[in-house]
């Protein structure tokens, strides 16, 4: 998919219509037009249309599908594969400004909020009612439900609560069109018709923009949650741990692989007597009212799997190990980062194949894992310079490739975005390709949403 | 959209291609031609395919699209709103003979199976290894894995497992031009292109039709179950149970209600002491290790909330009155059914509604409700005269009005297929209903997949 003719179009009649909130200050446009990937705007866009209702994003859209104009769309610009990021010539939409919880439906456990709302303010208004979001990417104060919504984020408790995906229960969209619709309902069930929440679920600014959502809250679990770590010398043990865990009750809230280079890192950067593996180190969490014997139960499972120290801690202070091992990560100069993924039972020989990967490129990687649901975020060592940065993205492709190899995606969580946008081969056939661009086509005729990014 | 011409094209290159799996006998025109709903096949379709491939499907689509014959897609046929009946002048493509578990992958969980499996038939082969699958209509002996996707069938463990959508991972669907696509993955996330997945579930064979299915597993819950009734006085009373049961811990796996004229309804065809309430009965279901302090908890959620008799069973005997529902209802003449879904925080206000358009309509109305998850069952008194019948239908369309006003769904599970086709203005608003035509259009742009039903 080309992006669409960028002859500038007059914004006159986008002034007019939407008075102030059409900006085109030089701060303006460069703080709308980055997100927090490597991808770089190319060129300056017209303008940014700071919508506050529906209607702007109708009135700003009905404009870019006249004009052809290319649009970007921005929730809170944290996104990892540069789908935020503005295009020379083109409109940004962003959906900051409109940052309200409209509604929180405790009864039905359902939350109507606008598309800007950031992630935790969302989250801390629904424990005022003894309810929570389960979305939890990292990146909850950057980020916005919209943008969760959008890339269907993941996050660390994707093991219990899903993804994004899991939480949505209705949308609020408008098409390239200008037209707004409505999908999915209220209820827990509903066989009207064609399913077209999760379809925007993830569809990354590509086939609308999302005005308003209504998301599913669950109940806090009681009592405080359980940290445990375990240590293993062995790769092949610490995944075996992992399956074990995975495929049995009771079933933790996260489940995340620490691998020996991460921890040394994270222990350089932050001593707090992680323990230091051999090969990889497991960190899982419990909660509600048997968190200490379900802790117990699951510790007791790596230990029979091979686990070398194992400790069990009250709240949350072990998790703070793998909140900060991105920083850690890049301050240890492993900077070339991906998001790869397989199914668990192939975590061990993806593990393995990455090893491979690294001793061959001569080049150090460090595996971060949601392991329990097989999602792997690999960190490629690679100074700043440009040849160096192109050598370690190399050993990504290699690591992407064996991902697929073995049943994988390309993208776990992160989405395509422009930086994957040419690996979308990797993973799909051409009738399978061709079919998704048939229902973007189909949404978007002139592909002015999003043109050359996501799919 | 209407039904593409018919005139009658040339059945030779179907005959020369798929040989004897090209069926035109009056037997298997017939066979093949109705669902389990008061709909009926208008008209002789012009033969069967007994499809034994994705690629035979491939070929039948491919000459339909061709010669723009409407297609009618067939599973087990045990469908309740009209959507696998043929057409006249139309091709049947049954799945029924691809009926083969081709692989349970115990490690992740997954089994690759083709469309036609019986439900059953896959759920003993999972258990075999400890694993189960979900979804469980109460047709399970009769309907196909495929059909329960098509349809997102749900049943009496959605509260616990949600519909069939939450069981699928991965589908190979043969589109309208023959091309054969592949959405999903065997990973549990997956950011990469458009999630085409669950476009698919629930979209009644409109889209393209399913040749392979990779479904999620669940390992089997130690212990045995137990089964809990309470009796209640009122809706009211047992509204508020049910409300506050789904908002708090422990979750029971099933939570139905019966009213008092199908709890008398269901003595009367099959007695076995079952529990009369003044106003309605609920029964719910526990697993697991703490099965029975689960139950004992949840009874006494009951009780606090008014409930009279209460009682807890080891197994599945009280499940029997459930199962058995549907056939007391008909043989008390409470003949015309519907399958509305509301927020279950509307559950009562629905019931009290229903109750009010009973009484003003002079005609009984009996409610079964997956009440857990807020999907009701009203089924109205009606004798078989077509014109009593109408009448009947009438109250259905006022109790399809009361739960779209209530923020609920048409249809909760059963789909809407040529049934509740004219229905679907009343839940889509006109923007809606033409996106989701252009998404069906994308993919099938001459419209010969299961035209003028579902979408
Ligand atoms: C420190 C850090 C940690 C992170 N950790 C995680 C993590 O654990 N898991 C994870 O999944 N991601 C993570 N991310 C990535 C990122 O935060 C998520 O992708 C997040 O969901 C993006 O939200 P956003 O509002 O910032 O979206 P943006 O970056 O603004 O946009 C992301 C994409 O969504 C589209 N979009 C945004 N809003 C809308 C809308 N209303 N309608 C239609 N399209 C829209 C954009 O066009 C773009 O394609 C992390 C990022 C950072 C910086
Ligand atoms: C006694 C009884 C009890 C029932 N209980 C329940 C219940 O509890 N919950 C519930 O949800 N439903 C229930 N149903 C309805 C029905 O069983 C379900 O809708 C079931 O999922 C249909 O499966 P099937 O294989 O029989 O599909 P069919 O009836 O053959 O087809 C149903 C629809 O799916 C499409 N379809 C079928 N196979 C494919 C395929 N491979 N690719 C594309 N499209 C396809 C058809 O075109 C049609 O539109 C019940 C029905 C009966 C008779």
């Amino acid at each position: 998919m080309t992006t669409p003719h960028t002859a500038t179009a007059s914004v006159e009649p986008l002034r007019q219509r939407l008075g102030s909130r059409f900006l085109t200050s030089a701060e303006a446009l460069r703080d709308f037009s980055e997100d927090r990937s490597l991808a770089v705007a190319e060129g300056q866009p017209l303008g940014v249309v700071l919508a506050e209702s529906a209607d702007d994003v109708s009135v700003a859209l009905a404009w870019a599908n006249e004009t052809k104009t290319p649009v970007s769309v921005r929730g809170g610009g944290s996104g990892l594969s540069g789908g935020a990021v503005s295009y020379p010539g083109g409109l940004v939409v962003s959906l900051e400004a409109m940052n309200r919880v409209l509604d929180i439906d405790v009864e039905n456990r359902l939350a109507d909020v606008e598309p800007g709302v950031v992630t935790s303010d969302l989250d801390e208004r629904a424990r005022k009612h003894g309810l929570f979001f389960a979305p939890d990417p990292s990146s909850v104060h950057l980020s916005t439900v919209g943008g969760n919504i959008a890339t269907d984020a993941g996050g660390l408790r994707c093991i219990a609560h899903g993804t994004t995906a899991a939480s949505v229960a209705a949308l609020d969209v408008v098409l390239a069109d200008g037209s707004i619709i409505h999908t999915g309902a209220r209820t827990i069930k509903n066989a009207t018709g064609l399913n077209m929440t999760p379809l925007f679920v993830g569809s990354e600014g590509t086939l609308g923009v999302i005005t308003r959502a209504t998301v599913r809250l669950k109940p806090v679990p009681e009592g405080t949650p359980r940290t445990f770590c375990a240590s293993f010398d062995t790769v092949e043990a610490a995944g075996r741990a992992v399956t074990s865990i995975v495929s049995s009750n009771p079933r933790p809230e996260m489940l995340e692989l620490i691998d020996a280079i991460c921890a040394r890192l994270i222990e350089e950067f932050e001593p707090s007597g992680l323990p230091q593996p051999e090969a990889a180190l497991l960190l899982g969490q419990t909660v509600g009212p048997t968190a200490q014997r379900d802790a117990e139960i699951l510790v007791a499972a790596c230990e029979r799997m091979g686990a070398t120290v194992t400790r069990i801690q009250e709240g949350n202070d072990l998790l703070e190990a793998r909140r900060i091992a991105n920083g850690a990560l890049m301050a240890g100069r492993y900077a070339v980062h991906c998001d790869v993924g397989v199914p668990v039972g192939n975590l061990v020989e993806m593990m393995r194949g990455v090893q491979a990967i690294s001793e061959e490129a001569g080049r150090g990687v460090s595996i971060l894992a949601h392991a329990g649901d097989g999602n792997l975020h690999p960190a490629v060592e690679s100074d700043e310079t440009p040849e160096d940065r192109a050598a370690a993205e190399k050993v990504v492709d290699r690591i992407t490739e064996l991902a697929i190899s073995l049943g994988g995606v390309i993208t776990g969580e992160h989405g395509i975005g422009s930086l994957k946008y040419r690996e979308l081969p990797l993973q799909f056939d051409e009738p399978t390709l061709r079919a998704q661009r048939a229902l973007k086509a189909a949404l978007d005729p002139h592909g002015i949403l999003t043109p050359g990014r996501g799919i």
